[in-house]
């Protein structure tokens, strides 16, 4: 697949740039929490925030009153997403890098006022923190509804960049007698902690159940 | 402590900021990547990329030819790093959340051309993401050192927001007998994989060691 614009192409080391929708999705749905950068009169800003896809649609949603919400809407913004898989350790300095995973989406975000929409962009915010959750939860009030801002990004312009694999040391340094490998990381759950005030007899719902195992 | 700026001031939760230099340069050191904001002409940009810090610096590099190091030397940037410490399950699907750490950095970023700061902050770099390497690995030669370009950002302009602990459900949400507590996630490193290429009888170098234990 080709890239959809200029911005939105691999332009260091290419061979690392994938434009299929699966990849990017996956990957997408796979990250907890994205970047948002948007541009300020006193310069850009990145800000870490909770995202949802459906289908070709990034979900975003925050306080009416936030910056990051008041400087999007109608802007072009960048959403990234980056997951870590392992540290590469090379045999120069030069040449350690790290595994990764991540998706780059641009475009010109809309406010979400259809009911029927912003409900189904906070089921799938909800579940894409904690798959299955929604059905859990009590959903959202009325006031609860009204104080959220959603944004919604289609996902046209997007581009995937990921590194796997070993080092890529040179000829020259193959007999230096140091190690070279990859350490893999990855983000694992610990014993879920009940909430101090939770009632007595209350068992772990399936949804949290899911991490432990 | 008090913040710097406008732009720096966390305005949404203020409760969660803080500017203290210790909390920031903590999460700063402990975060494996940052994102890096920037404007270009055809809108805001968010890469991830590795930093360091040394004191009161905040270095980042790259290639020459990257847009990244293109369209931040002399501009307004914004760096972002935030690492996640657990998802925060409520009774609500409202007041579901992750626990985290970030930290933004904002300023105007110069090139460092001078030799001795730059071999610093490359020996910061290769050990901000392994503790030790730097005297293990080979260092950088002359090709490598001016095919890279070094950025630093000066730590004035900076603000940490923390969340942690339990749910803030409401508390007329107390009794609805929903589980509600702390999924605790944290990035955990597998066994290091050598590299297929890997001499025999090299044994894993300490800084590598140090990660599996």
């Amino acid at each position: 697949m080709q890239p959809s614009s200029e911005r939105s192409t691999v332009r260091r080391l290419p061979e690392r740039g994938a434009y299929d929708r699966d990849v990017i999705d996956q990957i997408l749905d796979e990250a907890l929490i994205c970047h948002l950068a948007f541009e300020t009169d006193q310069g850009p800003f990145a800000i870490p925030t909770i995202h949802a896809r459906l289908d070709d649609v990034l979900y975003l949603h925050g306080s009416h009153a936030s910056r990051m919400m008041r400087s999007t809407v109608g802007e072009q913004v960048c959403v990234t997403v980056t997951i870590v898989d392992g540290i590469v350790a090379a045999r120069s300095a030069f040449h350690h890098s790290l595994n990764y995973r991540s998706v780059m989406v641009f475009g010109v975000p809309r406010i979400v006022d259809d009911p029927e929409e912003r409900l189904a962009a906070f089921a799938a915010i909800t579940n894409h923190v904690i798959p299955g959750r929604w059905d859990e939860a009590r959903r959202p009030n009325e006031k609860e509804d009204k104080g959220t801002k959603l944004l919604a990004l289609d996902i046209v312009e997007a581009s995937a960049k990921v590194r796997t694999g070993p080092p890529g040391d040179d000829a020259e340094d193959m007999n230096l007698g140091i190690w070279a490998g990859v350490i893999p990381l990855a983000l694992h759950a610990g014993d879920p902690i009940p909430a101090p005030d939770l009632g007595d007899g209350i068992p772990l719902p399936p949804s949290v159940r899911r991490f432990t195992t």
